[in-house]
């Protein structure tokens, strides 16, 4: 039996630590990752992934993790997956919040995993979606993914998450400037955080309106997630839109865009490698300096040298 | 007379707004950038370019606003190109910083301009490189360039400037740990600044023990730069370094690097911009779920389908 036989066993049988070492192989991407994942694979079951995206300090890991407490209370096993770097989860934030998630990460059934993507440079996506694989065979109901949002982050949480909820604050100008500016992502839920705020029914008003397409309402729910108001009716209304998602097709859709995705991003990360890796050799040094020295522009030499880079990708 | 031609001409007579426009231009990277660019090429001279990288508050704006009026204190016309989007420059940082650069910006003789890199996904060096060069033909002796440092900014400062000044404080934990963490790129002057505080002349024999390299000390000086102490001593070193360069060859062999390193960012912008093109052509996507369903796994369907990139990058 291989050492990623038995790791893979491992990981099937519910041991964490093995877990959290098959993740952190996959997110480096050697080759025993593609044989861990390989041996996963028959064991991939498609249980629902919830993404939360929103800007920092919307609350979102709080949420996350009231989430996480409804759900377990219901018997389930839950994976948290942050690739927000100013997620708690992350370490990136004040100790108020990180205390908070503590009764979470210790409780069994709860695995809390975060993802450094900050300066990763591409294919984000696909490690992500492969980690998600991970997870999903270790036998967890249920993975909530957690993002900072458009611009913030490397991956579009839709193009990991089956369903969305993306978090706001009743901070008006942040919340509204938010979606204006295109940052907000596409939710299936939109989720009016911290809303003891008194702005918060004019907020949800506003995304209402603004979010309204041909007549159909955007869902805008209302939480005080440190308290844990609204969460059952925000974990409800989720559960309800993914069964609804397989019911009517939109869910294998999604995935198949995402599948997508993610190969676009294995083919942009493969030619990224192959560029990275090849262009410091001897002779192609020499033929750019050579069509430099005839007097090409940048521009023009590398359009004579792209052809060298399929022959690059496939050495890899 | 076309547009084009008016605006080079513009720009070769020196008149700032112009210059504005054009760089707005090559900074878009449309067609209309690639012709200015050809036309400013013959008026390309090679001044020198002057970089200053090191962490954000390390002081380096202030340091190349004084460099600068040491500079136009000699008559020379001088353009500083921000890149740090920490900078004062782009706006990022605190007021104080900013009015003390209010004295450089609307002097004559400086131009100042700052890019937004963060969030670019790559190429930046090659629209550094660009920049530079409309700068030089615009007839700028010196070109002072400031980045916020290794991980903060897409583009490395040895790949864009001749000579390198690393700048770093006296706060001993964040600057060794910096050049332990590789973070501090590789500058022919090493400069403390804030030199005003007692642990300054700790810091600078640190840097000169773990900087050394087989007997060869690196060059450290001291600064004030708010004060403008020692920033003669710090120019009059960076131009005899940049003048030893040219006459040793090291000046012609290290732009030649940075040349090497345009072109693979345009090759890889290429790819880029291809692949996120035609990757939403209905044929590919087909193919893809072709592949997909008869159960290849994400990784071998990328395998697949990238010789397509090639044709892609060919449409351009």
């Amino acid at each position: 039996m291989s050492d990623v036989d038995r790791l893979v066993g491992d990981v099937i049988a519910g041991d964490t630590r093995s877990l959290a070492k098959a993740i952190s192989i996959v997110e480096a991407g050697s080759s025993e990752a593609g044989h861990i994942l390989s041996r996963l694979a028959k064991h991939v079951r498609g249980r629902p992934v919830i993404g939360f995206s929103g800007p920092p300090g919307s609350g979102k890991s709080t949420l996350i993790g009231k989430f996480g407490e409804y759900l377990k209370g219901n018997g389930l096993k839950v994976a948290v997956l942050a690739i927000d770097p100013s997620s708690p989860f992350t370490g990136g934030a004040v100790l108020g919040d990180r205390v908070r998630m503590v009764s979470i990460a210790s409780a069994p059934g709860v695995f809390i995993r975060s993802m450094a993507t900050r300066g990763a440079r591409g294919g984000v996506v696909a490690y992500v979606r492969s980690v998600l694989r991970v997870l999903d065979a270790a036998g967890f109901d249920f993975i909530l993914v957690e993002t900072a949002g458009a611009g913030q982050t490397d991956v579009s949480i839709n193009d990991v998450a089956d369903v969305v909820a993306i978090v706001v604050t009743p901070d008006m100008g942040d919340s509204i400037q938010a979606i204006k500016a295109g940052l907000l992502e596409i939710g299936d839920v939109y989720v009016v955080n911290k809303a003891d705020d008194s702005r918060s029914s004019y907020i949800a008003s506003m995304l209402e309106a603004m979010l309204s397409r041909g007549g159909a309402k955007p869902v805008v729910l209302k939480t005080v997630a440190t308290r844990g108001e609204g969460v059952v009716e925000l974990a409800e209304t989720l559960l309800r839109k993914w069964e609804q998602l397989k019911t009517d097709g939109e869910l294998q859709a999604r995935r198949r865009r995402q599948t997508i995705a993610e190969v676009v991003a294995l083919i942009m990360e493969d030619f990224r490698t192959a560029i990275e890796r090849f262009s410091s050799d001897k002779e192609f040094i020499a033929e750019v300096e050579r069509l430099t020295a005839e007097g090409l522009d940048p521009k023009s030499v590398a359009r004579e040298m792209r052809s060298r880079v399929l022959e690059w990708v496939n050495r890899l």
